[in-house]
């Protein structure tokens, strides 16, 4: 119900009558309308930003489906879709309470008490809450568990891309629910939680380390504990290029991580509301659209003269290392400069991939490279145009964020090997995992008999 | 033009002979804009959500082209194209007037005086109306229409799933024109339009009734006068898979529609411009998401454990019988309620795909199974989050809108066979209906010589 | 910080010891207040709707990958995900500031000398500046910024299409670079930047003549320098149809870029914060969506009856027929009118597409028929319905657009071909450029073995 007053002959009558009590309360009326106004907006942003950032799922799966070979497509996509899920599910039992204990009065360990319940006990904020906050209560509590909550899932996006065509399918399920309930929460908390990464000042306005350099980090360890896919590696030292099957959609995954990453920064503003943030949340828009272009035409350029060739799939991977690249600090940078932290991205992520090939370490889509290496290049970044960053406190960040995430994951794909096993037959592997796993295929129509 | 008031020294200048009168004016007028403000951020995002919805058109579309088998993609295309754009003229033409009579002036029936017209007479609220209805207009008419449009249009995508493969283009177009046009208007009117079913006090947020079982009972009608695909189902009851040609596609599609979700359910608060508006439709991302979450792994276990395999086709089904299920209620629900809610979906929709194919009605995408089934399902379980919902109301819905979509549905499918025919050829069938209907191939390239 | 008034307990105390300044200074700050919401909701907006141009990338993306054949696939990929790269850094560098000098404080000679620095050296608007201004600045420099560089991606996407097939990569960039950087900025700022066509009196809403046709003289400068494909046309002037490798793809890129579309022409509108803007944005969304489906129903139409088959393609065509007719003016027309205008657009590209290829115009993608023939329909079709337009400015404009842009490319095209080349070798062409020039296939498994 917007206020009463209006402008012309209906609105001028009660001032007929006009006493100082009556404008008062008149004001005190619009106040409140202005203040929820902006609470409205602040919170519909937050959830346009959290529809994007979902976006970014069907970017990693579209990616990951056309840089694999046809035969394992099937099994992609439906570890795709489901890690997403169990990322949400996850998230909602546990994870955000681990990573925000404040919201829940106590520390870290009391909040495991709510576990599962949690959120579901929690209550929105009233009217009269925010207007009594005076400004400190800005959104609906919904709407950041839901921007959070996607955020996860991109974490784990990033780990299906690098054990893809050899990963058994329910042991990747298995790991996804670590990592997503546990592992990436208890970090999240270091940083955006509260916790001693925060209070050292360590910066990472999106996550650079917090999402990317964590999910690079768990798919580091997954591909050591995994090994390469069969004739990845030759016996005398060559790498054999594995090429995707369907570069389309490749690039239609890509196109749909860039528009989501305006949500993933974008959003990572967490208001909009007045002029000094809208214009932020612009410039984050800017320069995040920069860097992507700068990773693309650097990573373009450096195959074009390295390898003689415009090689589509480093291009893609230039524009994704980027997009990683400006992550940890949007908003500072001018746009060339933006589009100078993109280009140093789109070469590192070249020469990572080509590095991590020298080292026997097979990811099969670049996904550690663009999101762990880049990650790293993101964080150390932030220190050319930020002020308020300290160089030290950043290499902290990256090394606390690596050796929590990198050793717990490898000591759950370790026990997760021992157990049910992660690595499917090689006769799997040959004939591909769609028919084993999934018993379908992607293209039943086009491949050719086997 | 905002207010001219500003703080500082410019600000101050008009208060230096400050008049009781001046302020009475400069209150009035912050009440004005505010108001304006307040119905430019709910039309806004009313648009937002709209253009989600509209992006569900694509989602439909590249679901039912991995569905379908290569040789019939281009004509499903071809359809979902087609009857989006007919839905959108036919609506404006004369179905949003039969649906909402009440805005131009009368019952049902004298809106039909104005079809063809009613729609583009009236023109949109002026800024006078807004502040001098208090309250009551907040949104800008166009803005419902848009959002209205695109719902209808999704009503209709579900049909042409169903009697993929087989059908007639043209017959198919003429079935489009008499949906969108009257049939789906009509049960829209007894629910959202004020008719017998929104005064008897049934209860279906955004249309898991109106709109996905509407879908379903007119694909059920058309699938049972137009029969099943040659070869779907042996001699000796055996059912043979006809497997989708191209899952990226289908996975994309699926994700598309989790998207456009957002919009669907989350637009349908109709509001958001206040503090508890805002937080409800934050309340229903949440939740919309984690039932598609909920649905995906409830039918992806379920086909694991029942066939020994994870079916993608079964998850992404699953995923969107959760979307239908939580669609009639996405408000009340507890996030952990509404993963469960979606949950079941995704359990129904497998023992549905299975039971139907018992019957020999085949469905080569699952459309009555998501839409159909799982819709009944959504509206039955507004009961248990809902306090206001009447178990025997929503029955009744049920009831009414399933006899008038699947009888007027049946009687339009016969009349279409009795004239024009519905059903391609024995040679188109198998020859593909590409060919025959659109003169060209999805794929040229890939497919095998026939 | 919201204003600290709020109903209730708490806010009634400063009143206690109420005095009328105390009155004056809250309402100047609530006055405040909402010009910065105001502020902010227009610059959201205009991000939300530069976001989605941003996606109309991926349609051309998508558009085109669909419509080439599959050896030729993973090159217009890289040639689309890389001129969109290039654009961003053309217009930051040099673009803007060409197109609107006057935000640079002078002429279009004077803005020269601030390239490549006038963007950066440009800081945003400051809240005070924002209220002492009265409404006349309100949204973010850089939210126009962002949306004004994903409009020219979009002209420069338009090219790409017409000159598929057989264009060398890097002669394709280096065309891209000159077009971004300054061709599309002079003749924008005849429009947009306060130039002669403005002055004029030229109407062109969101530009069907300043991006569409733009688009459209330059790719037929190029394909009249570059020639058609090999085989296109036989010796006895017969046209060859070279039918698109995967029409799920083509179908995919034409919905995303209607959907992205609604920003295109949406944001133009530039506003939406009060009564009677947001009702223009709802009122261009309806057009917008109505045009592209009149658009896409002809053109069906017509291809049924006059090729005896519901060409997808034509279909696909037609709808973007339709968005290019009604950008020009998509707020004038009533929803019936606009559906209309972009019917026109429909029928038009059919017979554009046809007789281009009797006068041997090879353009794979159809893009000079949509964007230019359609375009000069769409400047014209303004006449129609707003009655401010003058049917000589309205030719003025397109004939000014097309001499510049046209005459310019043929200069450039002319100049590459003579220096660096930009046509590939017949081998290439006869192999397919993918392997030659990004050196790898776009479908390695799904070809057939050349």
């Amino acid at each position: 119900m917007p206020f009463e007053f209006a402008p012309g002959k209906p609105v001028a009558k009660p001032f007929n009558k006009f006493k100082e009590e009556t404008l008062v309360e008149a004001t005190t009326q619009i106040a409140t309308q202005v203040t929820e106004l902006s609470y409205a907006l602040d919170t519909f942003y937050f959830l346009v930003m959290g529809a994007l950032v979902m976006w970014m799922a069907a970017g990693f799966t579209m990616l990951e489906a056309g840089l694999v070979r046809a035969k394992n497509t099937a099994e992609i996509l439906t570890k795709n879709v489901g890690l997403y899920s169990i990322a949400c599910i996850m998230y909602m039992l546990c994870g955000y309470t681990i990573m925000y204990p404040g919201d829940f009065g106590g520390g870290i360990f009391e909040s495991l008490s709510t576990i599962g319940t949690g959120l579901l006990s929690s209550s929105d904020n009233s009217a009269a809450d925010v207007i009594a906050s005076g400004g400190e209560t800005y959104y609906s509590n919904l709407s950041d568990f839901f921007f959070q909550v996607v955020f996860v899932a991109t974490a784990m996006s990033i780990v299906s891309g690098a054990v893809a065509e050899r990963m058994k399918l329910w042991s990747f399920f298995a790991f996804s629910i670590v990592l997503t309930g546990f592992i990436y929460p208890v970090q999240g908390f270091w940083k955006w939680g509260g916790g001693f990464l925060e209070t050292a000042g360590f910066l990472d306005f999106a996550g650079s380390g917090v999402v990317h350099l964590c999910g690079g980090a768990a798919a580091l360890a997954g591909v050591l504990v995994l090994g390469a896919r069969k004739g990845k590696y030759g016996k005398n030292g060559q790498v054999n290029a594995i090429p995707g099957s369907n570069l389309p959609m490749a690039a239609l995954g890509t196109l749909v991580l860039w528009l989501g990453w305006f949500g993933f920064n974008g959003g990572s503003q967490l208001k909009v509301s007045d002029v000094s943030e809208a214009n932020s949340v612009a410039m984050i828009f800017v320069n995040t659209n920069m860097a992507a272009a700068g990773g693309l035409i650097a990573a373009l350029l450096l195959a074009r003269f390295w390898f003689g060739k415009a090689d589509l799939t480093m291009a893609l991977n230039g524009a994704l290392a980027g997009l990683v690249a400006i992550t940890a600090e949007p908003l500072t940078p001018e746009p060339l400069t933006a589009t100078l932290i993109g280009a140093i991205g789109g070469l590192l992520v070249v020469l990572s991939i080509v590095g991590l090939d020298k080292l026997k370490i097979d990811d099969p889509v670049g996904a550690i490279s663009v999101h762990g290496v880049v990650g790293i290049w993101g964080v150390l970044a932030v220190c050319i145009t930020n002020p308020d960053a300290i160089f030290l406190v950043q290499l902290q960040g990256i090394a606390s964020i690596f050796a929590w995430v990198f050793l717990t994951s490898l000591l759950v794909w370790i026990v997760l090997k021992k157990t049910i096993g992660i690595r499917v037959s090689k006769q799997e592997e040959y004939e591909g995992v769609d028919t084993h796993e999934c018993g379908l295929e992607a293209y039943p129509e086009f491949t050719p008999a086997r």
